[in-house]
């Protein structure tokens, strides 16, 4: 199954959630379907990979919550390790924290200073680019650790906010763009 | 690499995290190596085999937010698809929820109502049985959908902690016992 097809046919559109004027993507069909779930992996993990199919990253990041889902597979189709980005007070060891406004209130994210080494090249996974705080946030934390974001690798992009932009100059990547 | 190995290495405890005389059992560094997370994976995933190494679950289902790590790619690994279940007001969809008593807390879980079929064989999938009030609400959940809990399994027991048998009657794995 191609990606971009697994994704125009099992992600819904949930108006008003979580506030009224929010149109939520809603992932949860895709996950339950083993082929779709399977295509979107192997497409984002060729964000990590050169032309020849080679693993180009050392670790993988996802976000708390969903981009927990499709960052651990990723990092695993890849060979390379998983580290999580949390929301703040999750981490118990030593962390980098930044603060950053979500497309619906604010927040702060966290990592493990441990968990990306000096040199490090990262591939940042998310499901959704919306306005690109998280995103962008989550970059901030890599380059803490003295790491190098290689690149980033979403579900869907929201092509009516300024997502791409927020981001700055980081090879970006998005199955679908809406 | 063997997954009781991966355990002992590279789970770290961390005192009094979240709160005072708890000991948080942290797997980021398990997550960070490649092969270690890779064997707890293909272990977790082996409860929902039969002896032939057939896949005999429909759906593998994870907790929020550590679970959905191991769950997702479990499901993967498998061949069948996940289902996440979620702190209250986080999945849009129709839910089934329910009240539980956390170690440190209390907390309501959903899972989606069309997330799970009437009949399905389910996988659980979660990082830490403790008291077992997690895993509990998630068998009510999957039973909610009229599904059947097959089996669960986890990275580490407490056996201090009387989450087995607070579990009841559902066949139960933990790669490591603590």
């Amino acid at each position: 199954m191609a990606a971009g097809a697994a994704l125009e046919r099992l992600v819904r559109d949930v108006a008003d959630f979580p506030q009224p004027g929010i149109v939520f993507k809603d992932i949860t069909p895709l996950l339950a379907d083993h082929a779709a779930f399977q295509a979107v992996v192997t497409a984002l993990a060729a964000a990590g990979r050169d032309e020849a199919g080679r693993p180009v990253v050392d670790k993988v990041v996802g976000m708390e919550a969903r981009g927990f889902i499709l960052a651990a597979p990723v990092a695993l189709d890849l060979g390379v390790g998983f580290v999580p980005v949390r929301k703040a007070g999750k981490l118990p060891g030593e962390t980098h924290a930044v603060a950053y406004a979500l497309e619906y209130g604010e927040a702060v994210l966290e990592v493990h200073r441990d968990g990306i080494q000096p040199g490090e090249r990262v591939l940042v996974i998310d499901d959704v680019l919306a306005t690109g705080g998280t995103a962008r946030a989550t970059a901030d934390l890599v380059r803490a650790c003295g790491a190098t974001v290689s690149a980033m690798a979403f579900l869907m992009e929201l092509s009516f906010l300024p997502g791409r932009a927020t981001v700055g100059e980081v090879p970006l990547t998005a199955l679908a763009v809406i």
